[in-house]
């Protein structure tokens, strides 16, 4: 049987295998999607295949209300959190989760990931959010739906832009980030992993280190994002 | 000459090399088994026998009372504890010991590790236990049976079952993990390591860090081993 | 067409690839320059290409007033930095950026590294300067070429010299190195992230660790790069 | 021309080998030498050669007062070290020097390594001894002659066996290490690391994580060394 999303399912799985080479990921931990906007629906990694057995054929297709369109494979358990986020942020096109180290400590110490050197402004003006453990009723509830409701306050909260913070800290959880496509959403979750651990450091060395100033997040953030934009080729 | 026991000593041969290839032992630490239920024996690794010289026909088998069966090398010099708790724990098919970094710190600090994130509940919803050092006149005597005794003293004293937490910390000096079969044993060591990272990191960061609360424990445990679970294939 | 700059083309190009084979970038963060100072040209990388993608053919050659003498891709963005350099240290052939995870740490840490082991004393006397973060006026305004009269301020006002101490940590930012050549630049940037490294480590074990004593500094400096030097082939 | 210590050079070689893929090393860092006590000469790596280009041909041969009995290029500057070690200590047969993290952080640190665990306990029963830095005449005068005598004197006050401990740091440098042979020696060197970053570790996690208790260093170091022993193949 010939599928209907042959190029939306490799982009997905060639993202997914990007997280494992990345060493973002071991075993089954963590999944990437890829949206199709056109057709109203997205691609994902299937539930608890490690990397290595993963096969194109194997990605799963759903449309925003959670109903497979194709595939034979259970969808990833966090699904509902992904379509969540397709449906309310419409100018993403791909969404990653990871279990990667140091990330992971950054949402288990439920402490926002302060701005601290260009590395993190060339991508983002804020700290990197960590939202707070969910409520309890919340969790018994529909949790990976309400997971994207935790996403969504925790940004209308910090009055923070998803198009500008493409990355995000559930508390004691671990890391979603997202992007124009799937490869930039795995981009997205390297840059988080490689950032949480230079904070990490820069905080042994220095307890008291000061959060970068104004005018050089701006200029960083400027010259690779803003309408002058010199970094990159045109 | 042909062996009897072919296919559990390759089980217990691809689970050994997996130790190696997976970063958790270093030249000839470390050792996993595998048991027969059935014929009432166990394959496991030959003593001090470097990993990239291991081959099957190394792995020697012996029954619960550690007597070899079949081999000619001398087994592991922490076979009685492996005898022991195949004997004690008729339930499991596979154990690993390892002597890895992060995991052997949390021995070393004679600290068990605090359940602060789902990656540790998507596994077990208790601290990891870390067993205490033995008293002196039972490392004097029948040191690795009693090292054996030592951990199920310590999941009778924490009223904890060895079918959920399948791995512990020996107080100084490392952790044993099980499971099934020998390939999850190893997968269990693997998991460990990587939980005792992240905590370790967590609490660098965060000092005061709280451990996970009862929802976010039970919600990701049971997802994943509960009678309603949803993670993996059917 | 054939270029006129191809030796020095590769040279660059050879060492960017090392900069990401020797783990100390990723993606297209970092960059390296070369220059021909017969020809009073530099050769640097195109900027925002991934490591993966880059061909000795993409290299920019500029001169020192910044203008683009050979290439069609926009020159790195932190060009007008190494211009800088080359400008007024005439002596240095190669600069290498990189955004190395322990360099970075101490850059935001806004920490001179001390110098506490022979590693350090090997290649240079000096802790390892690290330039406080530059006024908002300068920031707002030539920010790349501010960057290299920022590294060299500092130089100037602890009296220490470009000659032997190749290193400098940009406050909040990252490290620049440099050398006779591009390569021993590179070679500069890799001891540097090893240096920082060990430093952290020593801090956290022994937070009163002393400096190396002026006797074991200037006794491995000298027998390395001292008029009698006994280190290396003659 | 045929080399009289062909095998000698090739042993010396392997085991430099070894130390650049075991990642200790970095580019011309540390160095190996192997003994041959019936012709009373020893083999070293020259000095400042990058592991990549190393040849067997390029091993340098010399006797035990420092003189080169065959070979072109110049040994490496800790050749006297080496040479003071095999003549005052008749029972070694390969000696490692490296520059390895851990290893140096903790030399760096000035601090003995404390045996905290049955990794350390399988290999030394006395905490890894750190030998404090030289006195300053000493340091201007025969220096790498000295550092063995420094290392001998460390020994003696601590009153420990070089036979048992066969690893050293020196303060503010590094680590030295022994065996029977050159791989011994370099197998010592990786146990070395692998135990400083767990020791480490342990502090970080628990400041006041207590030594092994006497009963379980004398039980492991006793299985894998006493007369009894059960470690290994017979």
């Amino acid at each position: 049987m010939i599928s209907q999303f042959k190029t939306l399912k490799e982009e997905c799985y060639e993202a997914n295998i990007q997280l494992n080479n990345l060493g973002l990921v071991i075993y089954t931990f963590g999944n990437v999607s890829a949206v199709d906007r056109g057709r109203g629906v997205f691609a994902i990694k299937p539930s608890g295949v490690p990397y290595e057995d993963l096969k194109p054929e194997d990605i799963v297709i759903l449309d925003f209300e959670n109903n497979v369109v194709e595939g034979k494979m259970r969808p990833s358990s966090d699904t509902k959190t992904h379509a969540y986020l397709y449906k309310n942020w419409e100018d993403i096109g791909g969404i990653a989760h990871t279990h990667a180290t140091y990330s992971v400590a950054w949402a288990q110490a439920q402490r926002d990931i302060p701005i601290f050197g260009t590395t993190h402004a060339d991508h983002l003006t804020a700290d990197i959010p960590c939202a707070p453990p969910m409520k309890d009723e919340l969790i018994a509830g529909n949790y990976e739906h309400n997971t994207g409701i935790q996403i969504l306050d925790c940004f209308k909260e910090k009055q923070i832009s998803h198009t500008e913070v493409q990355m995000v800290l559930l508390g004691n959880h671990g890391p979603f980030t997202w992007g124009e496509n799937a490869a930039k959403a795995v981009y997205n979750s390297k840059v988080l992993e490689e950032v949480a651990k230079m904070a990490f450091l820069t905080r042994q060395i220095n307890p008291e280190a000061p959060r970068l100033k104004d005018s050089l997040i701006k200029k960083h953030y400027e010259r690779k994002h803003g309408k002058d934009a010199y970094y990159g080729q045109k």
